[in-house]
């Protein structure tokens, strides 16, 4: 690396598009919203993992001629060496996290079952550039793998509603759906292809962004639905309301087109009636029969989680049930069920409502007053630090206190502990409350116990 | 992504070489220690940033020639593309968090300064592969930008000694030396060409890993020195000892050698008294002038710590002053100083020694028992969560009760909450301690207080 001069030409500071930095007055929010979220996982008995952010290309795309998004390879390129395409045959940064967890499930088979985990962390796609667009953004999860059970369909919806209230958020709906619901439809309209039927849900997944009117023109004209066929989705996607009702109505849906036994209503109409009578209200959850989630490895419950005064940004919380994922790499079948936080969009989302700002997270600043008393500073600060007080010591020699309180004022940081050579013979400190802008002087020992009150 | 039959072919669960997963019982571990070191770093007034795995190859390499460290390159290939050169001509991940440091420092002039940050995050490189070598892991750097002072070099020590005590490591020792005094060593041996200068430190900073002997002869015949030349580097290297015979022997060295003003030297004197002021013991610390450092940017002070009784691993917390860092982005000259944690070694040596390993951080497991009482099931389980009891619901229906305690066994959970008919017409939970192996009756208000009594 160069150690550059005047005369050297700079090298421009800046990141590639679709990326971005997250300086202190993001980071410390994000980090509380991150911690938060940890917790409410732990307290439902999740672990933490960690993967690689690389993998290899055949666990991310499973082999698949399906498998068509745009992602990041990446390769080692020796030292001086030039670029051969040979060096990105194998590797590629991971899309999500739950093919790797499926990966790790089948590596170790040793893990107790059922296997909750939680994992936080970048995922990368190669997104097209545009505004509010990102090719690196966090994902948190939470999933349970080795429980066919419909109560862990139910954890993961609990789960949901407990992390978004925990973060002080009350505006929001869990909409919930089953893919065996939409599989009993596209058996109605008889669609034996998979591939069509997939492309049929891929359609109905545009419903938050393109009208009905689109979504019927685009059945008809590129998958070449009948106008019988349309007609049974639009009324299919008709039954909205309280969640009784739509159960009621599905009933008759389903029984009117000779579907006798829909196995996916029976798991709706048991999620639906364990929530309620777990008295959780119908203002934070509903069933969305146009919820698809677009992957395709979901094979039951789906959940998407909307703010009500933000439903541009999209899905914050989603997820669903995928038994057949594991199986990818393992002949051992585990049914899994999971869901997960879009941490960027949730954090823009909380950051839309709060309005407090730390630069820092420091409680006290030692001024820097007086150069033969530089020891002394350090031994404050370790005493108020000891006392769990975060404590910077200002460590430029020279400069005024009115600097010294502007930078302070600048970081947030609400005490000055000022310490000079009258204060020394006295054995107290000056602490000034730059926040109640008032100064008193306490004895050495008395300044943690001080700066801890007026903390609250 | 494929769903995967009994008739597919299974794509290995395999990781790349050189990555690998942390799985809960060492992630759990990894978090405490990465949040007992943020708490210092935080107590210290440093503030949290965040940077994106993947910059552009200029600002990581510095456009400079002298570049040959073996990193990933990246690149986005479109969906069911072929790989192609050019994808990867712009991108990189990083391979340290210093560099990034330097480049948001430039793009953000506004920040105050001194800048003090801390950063926790893993960085790639293309280490060849040999056991134990990984090509991602983490760093969790602590720097301070805009300060020139000796006071900032001087608290990056007391930082490291701070963490290495907090995380319960009391055999460590910083190793401290200066780059100005190994400027003033290669000036008295007299080269004046700074890529010869480059190799030599190089070549020293091998020191640890091959003896003298092999060091004088690659001096001797990789860089063609004199025998006189490598005589004063060797009488150089000897001076060793207490800090202040250290200094003596340094000063005296020079004065004999015609260096008459030895800045480095009346550096390291001031940072060694100040320490020794402040009462840090010698046993965490020593003057080291084999010390070398290999990256370039370093200018200044530079430090290496290694554990006492595990030395093998290699330095777990170095650093050092780079004054020049951030002039390769910007006009604006901005002196700084940090350390950098190789979190995975320091990992490894703590393990070495700690034996106590958690599953998971669950203390209570509800027992599924009767079907009919799920609901109270999740009831109770989200009263003991409320009262901070990290509490699991055993999901899975008709699984007998050893087999839902086989389970808490092999997870480490402690208690086991029984519910049944009986229970509920008491409204008592019976509570089974799998430690103590007692089981007790309480009321159902009081199992959060009764556990957490036990918990202590």
């Amino acid at each position: 690396m160069d150690k550059g001069n005047k005369n050297t030409k700079k090298i421009k500071p800046e990141l590639p598009g679709g990326f971005r930095d997250f300086l202190p007055k993001d980071m410390i929010k994000r980090q509380e919203m991150i911690d938060k979220i940890k917790s409410v996982f732990e307290s439902y008995g999740f672990s933490p993992i960690e993967t690689p952010i690389i993998e290899k290309i055949d666990v991310l795309t499973g082999k698949s001629d399906d498998f068509n998004m745009s992602i990041f390879r990446t390769g080692i390129v020796p030292g001086k060496g030039e670029i051969k395409p040979e060096y990105f045959e194998e590797l590629a940064l991971r899309y999500d996290l739950t093919v790797p967890l499926a990966r790790v499930i089948a590596a170790n088979r040793q893990l107790p079952k059922p296997f909750k985990r939680y994992q936080v962390g970048p995922v990368f796609r190669g997104e097209r550039q545009q505004k509010g667009r990102f090719r690196q953004f966090y994902q948190f999860d939470a999933d349970i793998v080795g429980s066919s059970s419909i109560y862990s369909d139910i954890e993961i919806i609990l789960l949901i509603i407990e992390t978004m209230r925990s973060l002080g958020v009350s505006d929001f709906k869990v909409r919930i759906n089953n893919r065996k619901v939409l599989d009993d439809l596209i058996s109605i309209i008889g669609l034996p292809n998979q591939t069509r039927k997939k492309a049929v849900f891929r359609v109905l997944d545009k419903l938050d962004k393109i009208s009905w009117n689109e979504v019927a023109k685009e059945l008809k004209d590129k998958l070449m639905l009948s106008e019988k066929s349309v007609g049974l989705i639009k009324g299919f996607l008709q039954i909205r309301g309280k969640a009784d009702d739509v159960i009621d109505s599905l009933e008759k849906f389903f029984s009117e087109n000779g579907k006798l036994k829909p196995n996916g209503l029976i798991e709706l109409r048991k999620i639906i009636s364990f929530i309620k009578k777990l008295g959780i209200s119908e203002k934070n959850w509903q069933i969305d029969l146009s919820i698809a989630r677009g992957l395709d490895y979901y094979t039951g419950t789906v959940f998407e989680t909307t703010l009500s005064n933000l439903k541009s940004i999209g899905s914050v919380f989603s997820g669903g049930r995928y038994d057949g994922l594991v199986n990818v790499f393992s002949s051992e079948k585990l049914p899994a069920v999971g869901a997960s936080i879009g941490v960027d969009r949730l954090f823009v989302a909380l950051n839309e409502e709060e309005k407090s700002d730390k630069e820092s997270l420091t409680d006290a600043l030692i001024v820097f007053f007086e150069e033969e008393l530089a020891a002394d500073y350090f031994l404050i600060a370790k005493n108020l630090r000891e006392g769990g007080i975060k404590t910077e010591i200002y460590l430029e020699n020279g400069k005024t206190v009115k600097e010294q309180i502007n930078y302070a004022l600048k970081k947030g940081i609400r005490f000055l502990v000022i310490f000079g050579s009258d204060e020394k013979k006295e054995g107290r400190v000056a602490i000034k409350d730059l926040e109640r802008r008032k100064q008193e002087k306490v004895s050495l020992s008395m300044a943690v116990d001080y700066i801890k009150k007026q903390l609250g």
